[in-house]
């Protein structure tokens, strides 16, 4: 299942073992600096050179609209995000074992986005940090092994958070302590989606509990981001999240990817779903590029973990990640994001159905705010998922100045993930891109005769 | 064991349970913000306002020279490095998923560093993500699950990382993978210290594989900071080492303490043992602040490792991670820091030793460079660690404007570790504080009959 997802994702990843006869001298050296673990978009990888709001500049000045990359959220270098850094690193940056303003002031902010009983907060440097941590309190705190994730799911790179990540493996399967549920999905579940996943976690958690692992937790971006975007309807995993209460599990929210006003309708991914997590996640965009994560947990669990090792963070928490992440809250509020997500979001959905509308081979269009899938298939075979299509779209709207990227268990569904910042005229840009770049795409059958008479 | 050390530490730590009733309000809001996760010097912990060079400066205008903390290794708020982060971060910041220059001219200046062999870097946040990985790259690699350190090491938080870091333990031990060996000191491997390690690697090696645990790895900072600073003779590593590869397993050389030019004798620790270690990890030093680590693999070990997972770091080698490391190696290099740590950390040793002298209560003094060890025992019963000895030393030399902290097993060894920019002037101010501090602490056999006449 999970090489399905890789072998796709690796069709517009630069490949070392079929392209390393490169000309590009700075492909060489990447090639030669970070060897086998080298990750790049694209056959031919672009060379970045600056970055602004949504837009992102090549080396040969072609600038590219950025709907691909949810860290630098409030917008690519956004002055006073990079203010706040230049003054404090200039200022004071030490670790968290002396007290400074900044960095409470932070959490008090960042608190008063959760629910009271969320109400400790620990700062770590990456969403795989901060996942690690969480997954450790949940075993502590409830005295479970077990793990409920979906099918797709990525949640992080540490040891611990790769078993949990099953869109992370090229080979092998997660643990036995780590049980797989489809996504949320109407293929998955039908119509009644919540209560589909709830049969899908009961029978996970009885499944666990014969192999010996009493639930520790239930973790998921509540936006199903690599599993290809599954947002609705609001509030469905209620049901799931009851079950795995009744059966003395955690919900861990990780907000890696939903979090930060991205959804439109909330602040949280969670609280679009009107849930209240046991313990809560957050990474990439919490800073706009400066490296920080949190765990967010109720005092009670933070107090178990800590009887037997306690946690410290060298990086997390510093008076620099406290200045980034509060200029980041800042920014949000006062340039009205949230809002912004959610109009911006509306239109560029809209603008998407209108288009699936005279293109059969946008076969859904999913999501919430600015975080949006667009499924592509095959409608001459029963909308089956179409990867080969997404892999040219993609490279498509390279060309046409677009940076996008695919997810899902097939690799069929672009992601839609561009700067909160995003205007209707940048969406109108994307929206006629992928409307050129389709139709000089040849419908499927096309492609085949085509094939057939050569 | 670990149980000893986390007494003495906390014996200067702010304790919630005992200190609840403070009346400092920003220390309540720390309190309420981290909750039972938070870990803070000294019972009065100091608030911090600015630091630049070796000094800090707190809220009320006292400045403290800092002889704690590794991070800020060239220097708190170095102009050079907090111009390359503001500039950096102002132009362009984004994942390794795109080429950049700055991201190979840095990796190329840190390989240069390196033996020729080490040539693929996995760029990460923290020194426990690098860690992670490294345990990660050593068990595909060797196929082993064994891992040996010493009693007292610490090698990062993530859940894979704290198993191998015995300090970090409040209750229970490491899983029958990790063997525990002692640290180098004299006192557990007599005058030969590489024999004697020699011999209980090669102990370990055994014990490992009767619990069915091929060997993986032995992992350790060549300073052993931790464990209280044990640097000579050097090269006593070697044969160690050699066993370990005979057994198949990689020898890992955690940098986090003393790399980057710390030791004075080279840039880092490994290379003044004269050894080539199969992993390198680094962190804390490496962006003097900005959250960055590495692993630094040869090319077959990566690839191994690769075709299970692969490894992708959101924030690992950004284009601001490489500008902030590359301003290190600079300013490294252009300030002859690597020659000042030799220079000012031998003034800083013979100092010591001439305090010694004079008060046997400092019964050894140990390490290289800017990477001290200062021991603090009861010469009236056979020299026996003095830990309450070392935290009345910590309080008094904050008393006279020196931050410093302890380790070792007992807690009883204080560690020097400043900034590689001290100079001979600010030396001379922590031993004159010193000798101050010292002087005034009745002997252990005066404090003992005050105690009764009480």
């Amino acid at each position: 299942m999970s090489l399905e997802v890789r072998q796709i994702l690796d069709m517009n990843a630069f490949d070392t073992s079929q392209d390393s006869e490169t000309t590009n001298p700075l492909l060489q050296r990447r090639q030669q600096n970070f060897g086998p673990i080298s990750v790049l978009f694209y056959r031919e990888p672009l060379e970045m050179v600056r970055a602004s709001g949504c837009w992102m500049e090549a080396i040969d000045g072609t600038r590219y609209l950025d709907f691909y990359n949810n860290v630098p959220s409030v917008g690519h270098c956004h002055p006073r995000v990079v203010a706040a850094i230049s003054r404090q690193v200039a200022t004071l940056n030490i670790n968290s074992r002396y007290l400074n303003q900044i960095t409470e002031e932070y959490l008090e902010r960042l608190k008063s986005t959760m629910p009271p009983k969320l109400c400790n907060v620990a700062m770590a440097c990456s969403g795989s940090e901060a996942n690690d941590l969480a997954l450790r309190v949940a075993k502590r705190f409830t005295g479970g092994s077990g793990f409920i994730v979906t099918q797709t799911a990525y949640h992080g790179n540490t040891q611990a958070v790769t078993e949990i990540s099953p869109s992370a493996f090229k080979q092998g399967i997660p643990p036995d302590n780590v049980y797989l549920i489809k996504a949320p999905g109407k293929d998955a579940y039908g119509e009644n989606i919540g209560q589909g996943m709830a049969k899908a976690v009961s029978r996970a958690i009885r499944t666990l509990k014969r192999r010996g692992h009493q639930l520790a937790a239930l973790i998921c971006d509540s936006i199903f981001s690599s599993d290809g975007v599954f947002a609705d309807p609001p509030g469905f995993l209620q049901e799931s999240v009851d079950l795995v209460h009744q059966a003395g599990g955690l919900y861990i929210a990780d907000e890696v990817q939903p979090g930060f006003a991205r959804t439109g309708e909330a602040f949280w991914g969670f609280g679009r779903h009107l849930l209240e997590p046991d313990l809560v996640t957050m990474g990439k965009p919490m800073g706009n590029g400066f490296p920080m994560a949190a765990m967010v947990a109720p005092t009670e669990a933070m107090a178990a973990f800590c009887k037997d090792v306690g946690y410290f963070n060298t990086f997390g928490g510093t008076p620099a990640a406290a200045a980034a992440g509060l200029a980041v809250l800042e920014v949000i509020e006062e340039e009205k994001l949230q809002e912004n997500a959610l109009k911006v979001g509306q239109h560029l959905k809209q603008g998407l159905l209108r288009l699936a509308k005279k293109d059969p081979r946008i076969t859904a269009v999913r999501g919430a705010g600015l975080f949006i899938g667009i499924d592509l298939g095959r409608p001459e075979d029963s909308h089956a998922p179409d990867p080969m299509l997404a892999s040219a779209v993609i490279n498509g709207l390279r060309d046409r100045q677009v940076l996008i990227g695919a997810a899902g268990r097939y690799g069929h569904t672009l992601k839609v993930r561009p700067p909160l910042c995003l205007n209707k005229a940048e969406a109108d840009f994307f929206l006629n891109a992928l409307k050129t770049t389709l139709q000089n795409i040849p419908p499927a059958e096309t492609r085949k005769r085509r094939r057939k008479a050569v």
